[in-house]
């Protein structure tokens, strides 16, 4: 892991939010939220003067040591590019990795948002002290990270760790039902239990494929899931084949909070 | 890699026969197989004979480097015990590591039967030249091995792989779902169309979580799955969230053959 005394900028550009950051050491020293841009022209102009009010607060460019950005949609890693955003559609065909290092002449760095989001609760939050974990993120979508041996998982063409797309139920995937029932969840009873099983079941897959130390929970929706832990965990009991790996396992929440995904941005730079 | 001049003996223990072999460098020299015995003195009394037979094919001990055994049930890895297993009840709790180490004096290793698939497969096999891999084996059961940057991922508990065990519709597991079509393939169209549906979805799932470069399909049921395979890849296509990882992963049939088991196990001294 490279270490250096300077301040990364972590920025992350969610479905509704942005969160950028001063970051060092996995402590936030100074942070902006701004909702997302409704156009591509208000996302350029409210960016680049995010990141300059950042700049200024760290005394100037001499004083950071990159920009990492950790952005939902998916991405060409190698390239910078966002492919595709099914929420934020006027980011399509970007490449967020040039704008950023020719406007700024700094390393940047890009990845998916929740991988972003493990390996920050792995190096600072929730998951130290484990070499293998699971994140899964919860809010306008499901998404996830694999840590295996203490390395961020890529796969083979770097779209490894999409748990919110497996298929739990008759052609529907963990994403697709996870977030309808988080949104009725104020005012149906039902949604929880739906909630529950389909969680339970997502997490019982994890289990049975990886069989990791501990699964991670974060994102916007978390709050409303983390009642549900006990009885999520109950119910993955019922389907882990491994009555070891179902009794090891932590389900836990992630400690870094909103700021999660920026630190993880952040922290790309010591990957 | 650890080289050796030296036999190893891979032995395959499955829910219907077992397939010892004389191993070196990944060729079998010499072979014998057996049908499973139906308890636990007739286990003991075959595997003795079929392995003393290898051993003199050999030309004494002085020529084995050990035994590599695969065994298809739920094991304890460090211990070497077969923890449960509910094609072969009789074997249950039996440390089958220590009867080896102390009936032949030598070092043993077991593992997972389709660990043990996926690494032969790997070093030897239709994965050679892939660094992410993810074996299948379709027989009794549906096993999983995964191979991530050319190493065997075990999990937190040695339960990693478990992939027969994901939930794909309505708490019913790809396993489930697999095993009973391949049995009415014969007599049955529907069958077909329904093994297809659950490959595709389970193979699906796998390249969303793992984005391999290839998934290496084996066991005693796969010659009745490869006639599929071209339709089981169009439906999976239409579950994978990555256009690039579904278009690049290979889908391909272990080379190994019915001796895939058998060389697998004796890899395991190289891993």
């Amino acid at each position: 892991m490279a270490v250096s005394k300077k301040y990364i900028i972590g920025i992350d550009i969610g479905g509704s939010k942005i969160i950028a950051a001063l970051v060092k050491g996995g402590k936030v020293f100074h942070k902006i939220k701004i909702s997302m841009p409704k156009n591509k022209n208000e996302f350029f102009k409210k960016l680049e003067t995010v990141i300059e009010q950042l700049i200024e607060k760290a005394g100037g460019m001499k004083n950071i040591n990159g920009i990492g950005c950790g952005i939902g949609g998916a991405l060409d890693l190698k390239k910078g590019i966002i492919l595709s955003w099914s929420n934020i559609k006027f980011l399509d065909g970007f490449n967020i990795k040039n704008w950023l290092k020719k406007k700024f002449n700094c390393e940047v760095k890009i990845n998916n948002d929740a991988r972003c989001f493990t390996y920050g609760e792995y190096l600072y939050g929730a998951g130290r002290g484990y070499k293998n974990i699971v994140g899964m993120t919860l809010g306008t979508g499901v998404g996830g990270g694999i840590i295996i041996n203490g390395q961020l998982i890529y796969g083979a063409n770097g779209s490894a760790g999409e748990i919110g797309h497996m298929i739990i139920d008759n052609k529907k995937d963990l994403e697709f039902l996870t977030v309808k029932q988080i949104r009725k969840l104020k005012f149906s009873k039902i949604a929880a239990k739906k909630l529950e099983k389909n969680l339970g079941i997502g997490i019982a897959n994890i289990i049975n494929v990886l069989d990791p130390e501990a699964i991670i929970m974060g994102g916007g929706a978390t709050k409303n899931a983390e009642a549900f832990i006990p009885k999520v965990k109950k119910i993955a009991g019922k389907f882990i084949v491994s009555s070891i790996a179902g009794e090891n396992v932590k389900i836990i929440i992630g400690k870094l909070g909103e700021n999660a995904g920026a630190i993880g941005a952040a922290t790309l730079f010591y990957e």
